[in-house]
């Protein structure tokens, strides 16, 4: 394993002031976001016309011995506005274009949410078994929309040479690691997942079982972090929809890694990777309002190069 | 405090074999459903046109010495499908009228939930705060559809002597205290809170603690309880759409009181209602796959019977 | 082990009302306040003067088939109100000449608590540490009041066949194991306990811990539970001087058996008495303010015949 | 489900007394001893040969009312001592054949353990991983004792209509869930387990887990309850080799059932057996040195009653 | 926030030698002692009639890039020994007016602790709401005592830019955040605390919980750490009064942070002071009898170092 | 205390290999197999005839300031097979006369595991109560094997000034603090233990409680870490007789000092060795299959480091 940077967290910064920082951190490979939610603030999907842009790209992260763990794309390609979910399409396809070029394996993107119909105005996520409402429009969402799309995306990137890795993300119809398994299940082994235990906490999952669950469809591993603040969940409960900034009423916030949970947590959780045989990137994402960007950055790459395993052992001795 | 049930749970019975199957268990009252989801086995609201059949029924009860504790018609009267919801409203306008010929204070009814707009099919319920667009279609939901349709509906219900007791339901507005007290401080004290704790378990809510929240506005009690199958949610979590007949797999079920929570847990939850000075029913509501009606309520009435605090001490010779 | 009733509880009933309360409840022993805090409502110390009085008040309760387990006097005989504690002195000395007449061995009492000196108004209770005023002053408390003190009573009493249960009480020198064997090392073995949990749990001690660290010491047992509302406690600490009617706002609560801690407490509880060699009686105290008196008897008792164990196994057949 | 008696609990009745005892309380099935460690002191193999005896016997428990739940001959055919081996390996043959004849489908067995080489003097069970000498001789154990004997003893019970229920046991080779599969997988479908919670605690075993790995396997259940007392378990562990007599410093003991564990795991053991579609026998055997055997049996029945699931919900109203 | 540290840990090091220890570890800022149980090795109040000590004291601060966090001088201006009262009372004054000299916001004090009476010899601290005793003498101690003490001397401090964080402490009036509350709704929001987690675990209190009742009412935080060791608190429970030198037996000893509770605690606290806008000092205190001082600064420092929150976020990029 | 290594981590490499290795990692002792299970990497007995290459030996850890914490010798000398047997203790008694002439204080060794007879072909570890086999194999292996053999042995390594560290260890008699304390009361305070966590967790033995029930009887201590995998062991317990390579199915696995558990069980495991007056060494041993041999050095140093306690506090000033 080795530990990465999600640049998103720099949107302001070059390229090279971002190498800058995560030099002295041991740091040694980076997620880019080519738009859509991330947006692209060092790697534009335009340069696919202008080649040279990218053999320049990837020259300089070369230079510097830097890797690529993944490009990123997070998009709702299902949403029932056409223009926007279209647009997320493209952005996804082309992501997987510049994948190719560039070598890299593994684009990152949610499963998207559709409306109710084709006539909706927004994403329809209604996790809940009863009225039957909505089971019935969960079958309509996944049959007429999602499984479509999806089957014929992944066929697209296997052409490429390239794999999805899927996020679990509420408010998408892959949320958890049933739902991703159902996905892969229906269009094959080229999707897998993006594992954020972020998203997985506060839906009462134990990320280390997920692990086991998810095995060899585990693609990318985001090191990012959620602290449920029980003070106010044990009144309102985790379906919590007040804005990230109401921090003190809030259920949950995204925390820097280790400030969510701690080392016991983590050291577990990496230890499961390394025993389903995962040995990838933990890419560091920041979306903790409690400590500025550079604190953030620092304290996680110093927790996961405390725990980071980045080796297995060869051969037993002692059995 | 005391012990009641729900006879939604027997719509094949007549009153007077429903009436036969309690009296032995110590229940003193009754919940009966006036349509929508729950049914109305029991008690017509046509019989609104017929003041001599609604004597009866009251006479009937009266000389068994039974009580009603409330009247049941949860529905979605905000659902996108205009008849659906008229249909819906109407029934709860119906109730609080019977209720009031009844001389029952209380009726029970959901909050509803809107779709995502005036075209849509199916009710959307999204627990997210982001991407932006659940919050946006949150708000349009709360401004436009349920607070104009609550506030009339309430001061409908003021001005015939009976006040509402809102489920905290997922799949509605109203899943949890925030939510319910927001539309209770939105559309008056005549709103308050059917207290069914089957519905707060998974999401992660402590009962007793959203007792201690929400205080004076409980007005009514199901006793339901909830078991959540780590086996399942640790991998999966508590965001379960599968149907409830998936037993195996499936993350909680509904259980009858005291197989999804010990004893320990149900003689706090009374406790602490008497605490808040609840001094009502608990009504039982069963919803157990794993157990026959029959036993189901047996068991539940048992158990409750050897919990339940009926009176409180007038004063203490202690302290 | 056997079940019993404190009958300080009813104050104002005869003894016949009292006893035509536990028939029906499996209640087959009484303790019998004398005077000082419990009061002496069925029993009173002047009959040593009119001994008829006393054989009249055994013969009813044997011809009912009731023995006593206890009489019980606490109070105050460290008191720095020397009238005080010369009159609780006094009726726990006349209590001990009761017990003898009447054949019963234990008498339950304080170990109470002094002043700072001679000259103080208030009993003094410091339990800290430092700073060093506490320790010094604990010291003279011990040595110059209670050893004194509980070494002539204890001799007293064992002069006249009867042993002293101490109760571990806040606000008196001997509130936990350590302080009991303390006094018990020095006043002699006529000197044990009256083991009431509800003392003990709020100190964070584990009753059946304590049950095992005080073993033969342990001469009567209080059944009596206590709650802790971590609602409150988690911000306020245990440590709460607020009076027990300001029940929502406290930190803990006593509560009846089974209502402060589950089954499985009791069970656990109620074995290791056994384990330890206890077969004496389970006394219940009622002082929930959230139950009326007559309800918290009758779930006491009933939960009590569910769980205590009346007899020993002579052999096991399986090892 | 039904509750029933493993009546090896009562050597000194007879059959009359036993169900002089168990019919007011519930108690609708028995279980037989035959030989080997539960000793036979109600139903004799020699009445192979008097065909009248059991017929008789027999219609004694049908008059009655009462079932034959399984024959129990807990035994070692795998024991080091020859002679021992074949005793006990010739009692589970006959009790096979009983079973036929009275068309009892179940017998219960343990799965034995054998010594380390055909001159051993003791059973070994040695359950390490390291030295090497354990894991050698445990594939020996099993594949030239174990499986040779239990391919063809199984044989032998399918063709007489019978299943066993292998109980697993430490000191046996099969004494948990994976090693209960083992001899399944090998032995066939014949081969199930008589599910006994008391083993498995200690072990770390979450008896509701088993349960659901084991499924279909489960043929017959113990309700029998492990307390494991922590006082000693958190300095020793529970690997205990002291006599069951030494009740204070023992780390486990075998208890009544709720008196190891509360009403919450039972009524979820209970449910999970459910779950998976057990509907057979709770037979309880009483090992439990801190009670009566007729408190025992008496506080095991009503504990029982009150948690047992009789029927099966036969459809869902309301999902 | 930054890290400080309590110079009263190395009363017989110079000022310039505390710098030096300091400097290496990421220590910012000091907190000196000022008199009263601290001492006050490293500035003197006396100095207050020769400014130009002062002067020279802060110029040496001020050159080494060193701020001053508090001054300190817990003591008991309640204390019934009136010179003690007088003298403390005195030197809290006086410290009141360094700190205006030196231009230092806050001043640390105990809120104190009178005896029973004016008559008294020991401080009466008797956390318990029974026998009526305790209750009556705590209300004499607040009205008459500490009250009219505090809304004096807190004046005092306002009228010169001071504020005062009382520590809540064992043996004195304010020990918990409601009594930190009284004392701060009565004397106004000069008073405010020095929040030390190590007085409030043994209580039972969460600090985190405490924080969030506490909110602006924090001024300073000590870093201090308590282990409750439950091998002895099980039995003995957390009111422990034996000396402190008693590792074996004690039921908590203070400890280095970090050796108490781990990093998820510590992380914890410092994110929920960041939460309700506390950005201040977070100041060493070392009493760790297991440790020497030196190893236990050290150990203080870097752990704190690790997990310290210096900069909030400006602003959420992400929601 | 001080941080050390067992050498036998890396047998192919050179003495001076290793010392390199650990200078930069503030290991100061090293502890060297000299046979038997461990091998001899680095240290041979034959060199007790060659006098010279001992003192070269010393000289060179001398030299670069490094201690020899202990000697290992882990074998079975009570081993049915005799030649194993014999050449396991002579390996012993060689540790002991090259102890003594390195001047080291501590031998380590196992405690060994006879058979069932003097004609068995393995060891026999049978840990359990029943049936009787067990018990009575278990008397005739300590009271006929293994204390002869270590009354005699320890009196040899008295007289030549060195004590046994007996290494706690399933598959051997001595396995837990009981069975330690046992033979230590047999043999004498020449007996000890080498105190190694790691095989204590999944017997569910609290290792700090054990360390406060050995207390003096701790000679030396193994850094080693343990982590259950609940994932398995809540099916199939913690008797786990699977290969240690079988890493996704095994109940537990060795694990990096940190990686079995957190930083809050090892400074409480640390603090506790100080409390009972413990201040040897904490010497690593790395068994760890998820993390290659040099990261799990490197892992393990820079943890201990972090936590280590150095030294004791001289004297308190603040009590």
């Amino acid at each position: 394993m080795r530990i990465g940077l999600f640049t998103a967290l720099f949107p302001a910064l070059s390229l090279d002031e971002v190498i800058g920082k995560i030099k002295p951190l041991g740091i040694e490979t980076l997620e880019f976001g080519t738009g859509n939610y991330p947006g692209d603030p060092h790697l534009k999907l335009d340069w696919l016309r202008a080649p040279a842009k990218i053999r320049e790209f990837r020259q300089k992260l070369d230079d510097e011995g830097i890797t690529i763990s993944a490009l990123s794309c997070h998009g709702n390609a299902l949403h029932p506005n056409r223009a926007l979910a279209r647009a997320h399409a493209e952005t996804s396809r082309k992501t997987v274009l510049m994948a190719e070029k560039l070598g890299v394996k593994t684009v990152i993107d949610f499963s998207g949410c559709p409306g109710d119909s084709d006539r909706a105005r927004y994403p329809n996520w209604s996790p809940a078994p009863w009225p039957p409402d909505f089971p019935q429009l969960l079958e309509w969402q996944w049959e007429k929309k999602a499984l479509p799309y999806w089957k014929k995306h992944a066929r697209f990137a296997r052409d490429h040479g390239v794999h999805f890795a899927v996020e679990m993300h509420p408010g998408c119809l892959v949320y958890n690691p049933e739902t991703l398994l159902r996905l892969r299940g229906e269009a094959g082994a080229t999707v897998g997942c993006n594992f954020d235990p972020s998203h997985l906490f506060w839906q009462g999952i134990d990320p280390s079982s997920a692990v086991r669950a998810l095995g060899a469809a585990i693609f990318h591993v985001h090191a990012k972090d959620t602290r449920i603040y029980q003070a106010n969940s044990r009144v309102n409960g985790v379906l919590d929809t007040k804005p990230y900034s109401d921090e003190r009423r809030r259920s949950f916030l995204f925390r820097t890694v280790g400030y969510g949970h701690g080392r016991e947590f983590w050291t577990d959780l990496v230890s499961t990777l390394q025993l389903v045989g995962y040995n990838g990137t933990l890419s560091i994402e920041h979306e903790d309002s409690l400590m500025s960007s550079d604190e953030g950055l620092v304290k996680a790459a110093r927790f996961l190069n405390e725990i980071v395993i980045r080796e297995k052992l060869k051969a037993m001795w002692w059995a």
